[in-house]
């Protein structure tokens, strides 16, 4: 029997546990387009609660949180203050301008990370010709910058410039809970800077769907009819909901084992001479591979899933590699060790 | 111990059935945003061939089917022809203006159906102020028409409308499947005058949540884009897919016994007094009961409430009634009773 | 040398006078965009004190002050109560929707003319799947109406309606002076029960272009806004501002020849047995005129072209002949005259 | 009696001149909705022969020929690679995204000016979560650049670029007759690379308003539709067209008088230990001037006003300046001299 494929593609690939498919299976439900569904009805308040907003609203995708907080916060004509290798700018089909009506304005962060004085700089001044800014949108932790977790200091500070100008602020936390395991801040304080935010069920906390966003009641009460709007109203998804319970109750404090994984996986890759490896920009479950030379990204990852590992290509010359609740150290070790039969 | 509810509001309150959870407890899942879930796939294929389609493509809702179908057929700036009645115009927030840009001609039918003829004059000349008309968009079964079975003849000539003039059909089908058993058309042939239709699984079928949106196979190749674009894309989805597989095998058959209730309930109540319904228009699983005189529709649901009755307000003298997987005989029997004690 | 085409196309054929064009020719202008054009302030000020409202905005054609009303008024995903014979609903290439985002929701009035109760039923309750009513738009007169003057207590029927649901009022009012010259209110009572209003310079006022929009100062800041987005934004427009302000001294009173030559054309023709024109619907300028029997507007229309006769089609049998300041009591006569030798 | 101001502030604040106010004074006019206007029809068959294209229309303003070209080229949800200091961007009110649905890519140009490297690294890979490169929009010359020339061959290499890929090109032509006037290219070979291409009348050209946008036949005729949609459709426009024309015969060859005098200003003002001016960015008739140390533009902006020189802040210390047909010699020197007075 050949070996199992180790698939790092994304954290998404993860197939729910027994125990998870279990308390599935007894969920109760109810129609949510109700509001009537009580286990969605629980998720949302303990995500609410978790992240230290008033009310939480299921999706039934990141996608569609990022969207419809947008569409919540901004008019149509209006201008978002982003970051280039954002989700939203490059991953989402141009949703916000297509759906939302709304001006993407990306700056070139490190690492995803914008300064304040970058986000102050690009603040439209109010004038009859320029889109007004109408909301600065970050990704923490930042899936292109390499898993980046987003210093807190440097969001108090571009939330200094928010509150200022009076433009509200969107938080990209798909995968929020990685950078709070990270490091030294509960959710809610990686929250508190921002009017709105999300987390996704479905990547490093190994749920098969779902995301969910929280802010103030008047906030998720608007995104509620825009849910509705964008067709993410679902009936009885407590089945889904029951899986986000059990992983908030069981799949968090693993992330650090996530981390411990990817960073195995960098020390590793970055001795073989055809790579490169940015070691510090490792913060979480992310590895971003530099294809050295002579080959492309795309070799790179046919080769390997031609010996059971598949990666992303992220660029020409670029491999992302993604820790999560289907590989153990074993897959680490398989990875490692295809990547030296082939590069070493 | 009280009488449970009988929830005549709508058959999307429906709980799955313990073999219903059985099925999905066994999914075999996947990535479907990578579209890698096994039970997906099985159902998306599965439902075209019911349709006699191409290519299916699962979604979390009917609304998210009609609106990507609507963004897949025009271009903003052009017209959808379709019924004053009809789902889109009424209960989807306008999003086929607000997301697709195109606007709405309702024309009105009687019980929601149309005739070629009305169609016919409603298409726009070719004309530099006029919008061109996109679409033609019908509803089969007729919610607000009253579960109104649209007559395959007039649908014909509908479509020889559209075909001459070159313009797609969309059907919303929520309720197909009720349509063709209550009719003597299989789905196939009720489906084949449009270029796209879907169905709810979430409604008669007893499912969960989603939705299968069919067509040609470059059209789905379309619509899946713009299900990204959505949020509409969601990862694991095989658990609710296979609930939609175990409704295909079990739930077809049964939706005769939700119409018979159905008509048991007309008869019931049109010989009360305080009531109008019209029975030759209740074709499947939908009574609309139009509230008589010096009362107003809300008084009568609360009432009812009272007693352990919901039924759904449509207007302010019209309730609706809808049977579905979760009413028997009993539930029936108990709501006669209840408008009999208090109306009769 | 042969007889001049008599043009009853549109009011807005019509070229500028001599005098009109010497105004024109000694304008001062300035760069609109800065709002330093003295001649479209002056403009500006004259309209808005003449329709009793706060601010006047230029803008070049009466479609974008439409569109731009819309956009000011409302948010996507909102919902326009209006008549299905508007000009917004047929001759804007569905530009509400398109640009706006806004769904319109069209009544079948009489004449164009809508009731009060009509309005009141088609005001969308507060609920998560319905559109909110997001305005409502009138149009006076009303072009297929068949230039009728609307009922100001109908108005002020539907104002009350529309003040208790908290829904703003806009007037599509391209030809509200006729309104005012054909009835005995004035453009300010005309205007008063409205949020915005607008009429055209181009059509009886016989300018080149431009239409100017009024409401509240903050409504025309925000419409200056939209105006530039939509590219309405233009620079020494005082030329056109300048024909306007000569229309407003010199070509007011004179729309009652246009009536009055209107209502000999429509008495003439109906007389002929070929056409039907209902005669108490002709208000002002325009006169409708259906085509009998076996014979269609198309074919009408082109008879009456080769006899030097230009006439609208504006449905299958339908024709419309409109009066203006190029029509003389001549041009009427020779109409009727042409008619009754073709169809006499 | 005092100096008049010298407006340095836009190539938009010319007034007519008495030879241009008679050429518009006497155009022959007619319905240009209906295509009868000779004056704009000659003005459109003019512009294209003078681009090489096969048609061209005209619209009211330069942002109305971008938004229009923006929505005929794309479909909502695509993306248009361009510069970060481009007018789109910048200077729309986010009509491409608001309007369009389009999202913009923007890259960092040296002077406006993108590399063809630069523009095939941001064409995105055909995939499910990206948006579709839909358009590639140069400008020429380069407004926020500094009015300068975009090298002929750069643009070849991008038009290959966008060839190899099926990608249109628009060409943001606004001031193009000065990048014709100022390089050894004639307006038709700086087009040809393009599908779409528009300038303006009312910038250097002298003109009180219009653009006109050319391309092949079919762009045209959709374009036309669309421009009726924004509410750009005007009537007896032939007096704007009827300048237009007069410009053309007599205001191309000398915008290279405008060139000399900025030139001269460019090289007084750098010499002033308080102004940084790059002269090798001066190609045409716009100087950029920034503002040294301890003093803001708006400060410097403000004195020159109150000194008689108007010009206009381009950020927090830039300032730009622009010549045109209101600017003689007399002007030039006048605002050098004012510049010495206060900062020499």
């Amino acid at each position: 029997m050949p070996d199992p494929v180790v698939d790092l593609r994304s954290d998404t690939v993860t197939r729910p546990t027994r125990a998870m498919r279990a308390a599935m299976f007894e969920a109760e439900v109810g129609d949510d387009v109700y509001g009537e569904d009580p286990t969605v009805n629980r998720l949302q308040e303990r995500v609410a609660h978790l992240l230290g907003k008033e009310k939480g609203l299921f999706f039934p995708s990141g996608t569609m949180c990022n969207q419809v907080a947008i569409a919540t916060h901004t008019r149509p004509g209006q201008e978002i203050i982003c970051d280039r290798d954002c989700h939203v700018f490059n991953y989402e089909r141009a949703g916000a301008s297509h759906l939302g009506g709304v001006q993407l304005h990306p700056l070139d962060g490190r690492h995803g990370v914008l300064s304040a004085q970058q986000v102050r700089s690009a603040v439209r001044p109010i004038e009859l010709h320029e889109p007004p800014t109408g909301l600065i949108l970050l990704e923490n932790t930042h899936n292109r910058g390499g898993g980046t977790v987003y210093p807190q200091d440097v969001i108090e500070q571009i939330a200094a410039v928010a509150g200022a100008a009076g433009i509200p602020m969107h938080l990209d936390g798909a995968r929020l809970l990685n950078a709070s395991v990270a490091g030294s801040h509960s959710p809610a304080t990686l929250a508190a800077p921002f009017d709105s935010v999300y987390f996704c069920l479905s990547k490093g906390l190994g749920c098969p769907a779902g995301s969910v966003l929280a802010g103030k009641a008047d906030f998720i009460a608007q995104a509620t009819r825009l849910r509705k709007a964008f067709g993410g109203g679902m009936r009885q998804v407590g089945f889904l909901a029951a899986a986000g319970l059990y992983a908030l109750d069981h799949h968090i404090e693993r992330l650090a084992d996530d981390h411990r994984r990817a960073r195995q996986l960098a020390v590793h890759l970055k001795d073989l001479n055809a790579f490169d490896v940015e070691l510090d920009a490792v913060h979480t479950n992310i590895v971003m591979v530099d294809v050295h030379a002579d080959c492309t990204a795309a070799a790179v990852a046919a080769d390997l899933t031609a010996h059971g590992v598949r990666v992303s290509v992220f660029g020409p010359r670029r491999l992302r590699l993604v820790t999560h609740l289907d590989i153990d150290d074993a897959g680490v070790e398989r990875t490692v060790a295809v990547f030296k039969r082939l590069y070493g």
